[in-house]
């Protein structure tokens, strides 16, 4: 195959070289200039991807069979093609994309991971030292998870930062999956830092689990001889007024599936040790994480 | 914008350079060689794109928004992943990349054009000189269309070659979208070429149509300050055991959609001249029009 040339329309092919300008130039004047770029781009590498593998007529239509199965199996609780890109890697990478952040010191802030289709706007805020659990899972190993939240910059602490977090239960299934197991709102919660910055809260060890097999964005993956399993995490999104937040996800690190997680949002920094903890009737794990930000205006060195 | 390197993978953006690899390396060993070459261009072509246009979560949830609606608005008489990638240009695109001969001498055989969504299999063989309007349209302006299939190599005539036409009436509409109207096969037919590879038969002057403007195909035309016009045309597929078949369509000369067929599926040989005709009391118009095939072991200089 070919590689690109400047711009990926030209290059060594042997086809009408002047088609996919013809395409893009086609957009009428007043589109405006953010769209034209988005529009053109993906005329550009679609065009591109179709010349470089010579993608037949049978290969067209089975992708546009495939698009339309994506939308058909969507629903109001389902949205398929937000797996189906997520398996592409392509969430991560617009994840990245939007938080890269080059700093100019040794210490760099948490990295930030997908937020996935399942954060609430709607967790309570609950008292630091209580616990997410409403409904005890009888496989479930509680941990007291805890820690900082300090400041990129000076390394002080970040008082009255809020910690959000939402995690499946032990079957694998956040509340709204399993109503009839889950109150809503089991293993959410938002606490507020203290004046140390500090948090700390009972919830689950992680569970890792499938994404569902039953529809285009599984085939994909069984075309790709891929498993469906995301690794345990748990999801954190931690915000103050004077910083950049930061949505990530946390990862045991014996999980079995963090190499191959089937969305690629694992990263080295949200690996974490969860560790035995005794003398807590509450708790048989014990995980410190802690958290830093850089202030809102902060631009690194891009 | 930085151009993208070799493979497309690399570049100079500020983004993590292995993510791509991580991705497409993911699938498993087992994977049909084609498959892995599709998904893993399709894969690198997504993510350059969006880090090229530096995407935005936003963005992205559009783009997964707009995909569910493809699927949501398809039927089983209504394919709009298919109208979508047409007005993107793919399946002129991937008729191209099929049929793109390079030839050795001066003649060229008739270029191919999409097949379209309207091909009927059922379309009756019908006597040559006879019509294949069922069901008359006040609008309709009846044409004698007739030529010679010849041997791209010999220049002789093709005896039996099968000339299967297909058209929308007057009205724009083709018989499965118009049953108040029409009768099914109203404006199809199959022609068998006599001992001299003629054909003759009556047909309509064709008349341009617009696309549906109820979906995400039109939705996105509008994003591109577009018309959804198709200039009027005339479905052809032209096939016998001993040639490579031609599939395509043919333009009057004078319509104002030659120039931004929403489908990009108009080529130079393809538009046509209809001309006044006198003394026929079947048809105001003529049209000739000669069909040239090449054998089919032809292979020409690739």
């Amino acid at each position: 195959m070919a590689p690109n040339g400047v711009n990926g329309s030209s290059g060594s092919h042997r086809f009408d070289p002047d088609f996919t300008r013809l395409v893009v130039e086609n957009m009428g004047p007043n589109v405006a200039p953010r769209t034209r770029q988005l529009l053109g781009g993906l005329i550009r590498h679609i065009h591109d991807f179709a010349r470089e593998v010579e993608l037949t007529n049978d290969e067209w239509m089975a992708g546009v069979h495939f698009i339309n199965s994506i939308g058909q199996c969507s629903t109001s609780i389902r949205n398929e093609a937000h797996r189906v890109s997520d398996i592409l890697g392509l969430e991560s990478l617009v994840d990245e994309i939007a938080h890269k952040l080059v700093v100019e010191g040794d210490v760099e802030p948490t990295s930030s991971s997908i937020l996935g289709p399942f954060w609430s706007p709607n967790a309570p805020f609950r008292d630091l030292g209580s616990s997410i659990i409403q409904d005890p899972n009888p496989k479930g190993r509680v941990a007291l998870m805890h820690g900082t939240i300090t400041d990129l910059l000076t390394g002080k602490p970040i008082p009255g930062a809020v910690f959000d977090i939402w995690q499946a239960s032990a079957n694998g299934k956040y509340d709204f999956q399993d109503p009839e197991n889950q109150t809503p709102n089991n293993l959410r919660g938002k606490f507020r830092a203290d004046e140390n910055g500090k948090y700390w809260f009972y919830c689950y060890h992680p569970t890792a689990y499938s994404l569902p097999t039953d529809g285009p964005a599984y085939k994909l993956l069984q075309l790709m001889e891929r498993h469906p399993m995301r690794p345990a995490h748990i999801h954190i999104m931690v915000t103050h007024p004077d910083y950049r937040g930061c949505t990530t996800q946390l990862y045991p690190k014996d999980d079995p599936w963090l190499a191959t997680d089937t969305v690629f949002a694992v990263k080295n920094d949200l690996v974490v040790d969860f560790k035995p903890k005794e003398g807590d009737p509450k708790a048989t794990l014990d995980l410190e994480y802690n958290v830093i930000l850089p202030p809102k205006d902060y631009k690194g060195k891009l």
